[in-house]
């Protein structure tokens, strides 16, 4: 059986409601699609909004499309130590008590009150994909990278849909720590 | 056999030799001590310099003492895409063919040629405690972290030293992709 798995990096990045969209950019507004991103229907938008916290900034960082339920903030251990916020490691969508942070666009700032997280790593994976691989939604795994940098991730949470395509997803921190530039390979062990 | 050990998350920091030392600070400077470190004699200096490398910046990054016999500034990989270089993976010293960068004083501004390195995950270990634990200097191992972002560093090379204390150093990325704050436990497996 292949267990062999494509590890994307995934870089800090904004899902937007559509009404904090609007409150950004203006009423009925759309996202400019820049790139299609590995997942059907993700995007990387054109837009970017700076972000604050306390007295620190970081800037232009991108926003992703669609828009989402609930806006939502994903930065790696390292943004979030810069700008002295303290977000749990959780999988997308799970905001329960997560900080908030401000949001800025060129037009208009506001401020989120929940939505910072540090997203668990995970793996993506097709429905009946995942069945071949012995695997279903929430079965946690250990994916396995080779080279200078060799690491073995734990607690990999497989995620399964029958649109996703095969992709495990670390963000900068875990990328640079396993060697990993922008694309790697991983087994599942 | 308890083959535990302490992990200590080293952040970007700097080794001045005295020659760079004295350029940047003036004849016969001597660092003032900030706080003395895990391994015996090293310690974190009040000082801290800025680095440049082309437009980017990092501002008041730490110098560790006592002087060394050349200058080498350890970046996370994190820091090194900020500041658009590409330094290898390498153990402390080995500076052949690594990037140059710019060292700013209050006083000075001097470029160093070669230095800029990522450090390679490594365990400092007491040479009669190395031979108790079956290892010596150049032994690779993999050490194990349990916890929310549970990982296995492979490549994690023993130095020993009879002056040394057992712990293993890893950089910020590493630290945070482990979900290990300031310090953590491991086990080498």
């Amino acid at each position: 059986m292949n267990k062999k798995v494509l590890i994307e990096i995934s870089a800090r990045h904004i899902h937007l409601s559509q009404k904090d969209l609007e409150k950004l950019f203006g009423k009925g507004y759309r996202l400019k699609k820049m790139k299609m991103l590995s997942q059907p229907g993700e995007f990387a938008a054109k837009e970017t909004l700076n972000i604050q916290a306390g007295s620190r900034k970081i800037l232009g960082v991108r926003i992703l499309g669609p828009a989402r339920k609930e806006t939502q903030v994903e930065l790696s251990r390292t943004d979030a130590i810069y700008l002295k916020l303290n977000p749990p490691v959780r999988i997308s969508g799970d905001l329960k008590k997560t900080p908030g942070i401000i949001l800025i666009s060129p037009k208009k700032k506001i401020k989120i009150k929940r939505g910072v997280i540090i997203a668990q790593r995970h793996i993506h994976c097709q429905t009946k994909e995942a069945e071949k691989l012995g695997l279903k939604n929430g079965t946690v795994v250990s994916v396995r990278v080779k080279g200078e940098r060799a690491i073995t991730f734990h607690n990999v949470k497989i995620r399964t849909n029958k649109n996703f395509r095969l992709y495990m997803q670390v963000d900068t921190d875990e990328g640079n720590a396993a060697g990993i530039r922008i694309k790697g390979k991983g087994e599942i062990i």
